[in-house]
């Protein structure tokens, strides 16, 4: 596995375009496109949540029944939630706009919206942007910026990665991009995450793949505990890579399905750390829990607990509060026997262990939860599984984002 | 029902004292006592938190177990929660020490901490403690504030209720104090509380009566998601009114439960209110849902939502945040038909209905997002439930207290 640069452009015969649509703010780039020069199969997972957004109503449609994907048209100015029957429409004119401009079925079209919930779409603002999105799309490194860019709302930089992989002596390469930031807190995937491949899978494993790296990756994400009601996460494969299909769970597959984790633990680690008004990437690894499940129940509550987050922002080795967070999640043990450390690239710090803090360095620890990358390691010492999961602190910044967000 | 000043001492036989003892800060009251004198009936509901602090496991054994309870004693600076056996060591001495001062059993004592959670307490303080209080209790009104005050940790106000019923010819009164502000996140009971009354009533039904009580009241609290290691509700009823004794589900207990509802609901108002760093209460109560437990989820995925609570502290009118954290809480629900208002005390403004957001003035609905108690009504139109819910708002007051928290 080679990890290169790029994004959604990196896999062959993708094109994409960032554009100023001012569908919402002033001289900032607001719309995306992704296009595949040939059709797609595609995958996706999208919120649980119950009010979902017109756009994943679209699209889990799509996804589900037509018969190929090759064009994704994004705003990052309104939601298009909680928008009813004028919310939906206005997909549908924006898939038919895309389609006819590109020469596609508009059933090929997804459509994809982040921004404030509740208010309407100016539509023909969005279908102007269309007409600019056709004119701009390129298959360039540059212009997978531009669209990573574009899909920003309070993000402070924009989300890319790419890797490559050899399958049956082709190379295969899968790019994706994502914006985040806050309303994050994932359940069946994520906010805005789209990732493009040459590779030649069939739409039963490409879901497959998606579905199994999901649980680890976005899903292992949170900013503020708020699950959106626009989370979209989609995999488009346009098979330009020649390589032989991937149709089970072989050698490929495995290969395959490795880069995609690194693709979607890349992306999903971004947004966590550039979470609304983060100044640190906040780790919770969870090692020997009695299941995969307890580990990643515990190492979630860790990273959404507000006091921890708080903790970490105030450099503040508050342990207490971490086995507090973990004692509340719902799973069972023994707190007598979990080993709890401090940790950072370059350190790894013993805070707790045996029902009692140990002698440890407060001002070394400060330094240690002072990084970019703060990490805290529980051992559970009941069985053989672990998980990750990802978050970041809870600053000033975060409430003065979310107090003024509409102003 | 007749609602009456004071607290702890308000019913008869209950005295009470607060001191400063020199826990963990100088210069404020850290240790609070509150003493019946004849032997009380007890029920009590704990943390659901896995990581129990030593107070928790001492007073859960005694609830359970001993024959009577006649004191309570409390601090306020270390909560002596992740502090094995030296922890629990501590609560046996305090309760021997208080026993021996006041002539009764050592199992006649429960002993409650809320504070820093794994440091150890510094014992001879805290049996000096012990001594003052066991030298200053008094059955006053004035005593039980004292009582009140020493129990507050980042608190900004003490918190107190008392309520007055009449049954078979005979006044019996219930009295209360809490403290709550930070890691309040109720599940079973919450932060601390302490209520008396001198009703005659089993314990069985004393217990029964609390534990219906408590999920409609503190169990619908929340300040910041975090369930405590130290949750403790403790009732104690000494029996001094000498009303015909309560002993089953007759009019006497409706009566005694409706005077319990109200000091509880009470309390949990003021805790909520008075969260950490919060500016307003903030209530969600829920109407027409399809079941009473559907209706407690929806109004509890509100009020704990960082971005609704942001939402109130900027006075901002961002409904979709509202109708998003409805939309993960996990209760199916068609989104189409809800309603959704904004109140005050005055004013009840209609916001969204039909999927979509109706006309209304934002300039008045911010103003009724900056009254002290914001509440948020929603309308499910799918049954005869009902639920309420508190929390409070989210500001930079709470992250600044809870990054320096241990400074």
């Amino acid at each position: 596995m080679r990890i290169i640069e790029g994004g959604v452009t990196a896999a062959q015969g993708f094109e994409a375009a960032g554009i100023e649509a001012a569908i919402k703010y002033q001289n900032r780039k607001d719309m995306a496109l992704v296009y595949s020069q040939t059709p797609c199969r595609a995958a996706g997972v999208f919120t649980s949540n119950v009010v979902k957004a017109a756009p994943v109503l679209w699209d889990q449609e799509i996804v589900a029944h037509a018969p190929a994907v090759q064009a994704v048209v994004v705003n990052s100015g309104i939601a298009n939630a909680c928008t009813g029957q004028q919310g939906y429409d206005c997909c549908r004119q924006t898939a038919e706009k895309t389609a006819r401009l590109l020469g596609i079925a508009s059933d090929a079209v997804l459509v994809a919206s982040t921004g404030v919930i509740g208010n309407q779409i100016p539509v023909e603002k969005l279908l102007a942007g269309v007409e600019k999105l056709a004119a701009a799309k390129k298959d360039t490194a540059e212009a997978g910026t531009m669209a990573a860019e574009a899909i920003m709302t309070t993000d402070t930089v924009s989300k890319q990665a790419a890797v490559q992989i050899e399958l049956g002596g082709k190379t295969v390469t899968i790019g994706g991009m994502c914006k985040g930031s806050g309303m994050i807190h994932p359940n069946m995937c994520t906010m805005l995450a789209f990732v493009t491949t040459d590779a030649v899978i069939s739409r039963e494993m490409l879901q497959t793949a998606l579905r199994e790296d999901v649980v680890d990756t976005f899903n292992m994400i949170s900013v503020d505990g708020d699950t959106s009601t626009n989370d979209t996460l989609v995999v488009l494969a346009n098979g330009a890579a020649g390589n032989p299909e991937i149709t089970d769970r072989d050698e490929d597959y495995v290969k395959f399905k490795e880069a995609l984790n690194y693709i979607n633990t890349t992306l999903a680690k971004k947004m966590a750390g550039d979470g609304e008004g983060a100044t640190a990437l906040f780790e919770t690894k969870v090692i020997h829990a009695a299941s995969k499940e307890d580990a990643r129940i515990l190492s979630r509550s860790v990273i959404g607990s507000s006091l921890c987050k708080a903790a970490i922002f105030g450099h503040d080795a508050n342990f207490g509060r971490f086995l507090c967070a973990l004692g509340y999640s719902g799973v069972s043990f023994d707190p007598e026997k979990i080993e709890l450390f401090f940790e950072n690239e370059e350190k790894s710090i013993l805070i707790y262990k045996d029902g009692v803090a140990v002698e440890y360095s407060e001002k070394e620890a400060a330094q240690v939860l002072a990084s970019p990358e703060v990490r805290v390691l529980v051992d559970m010492h009941m069985g053989e599984e672990e998980a990750t999961a990802w978050g970041c602190d809870l600053s000033y910044e975060y409430v003065k984002i979310n107090a003024d967000y509409r102003s």
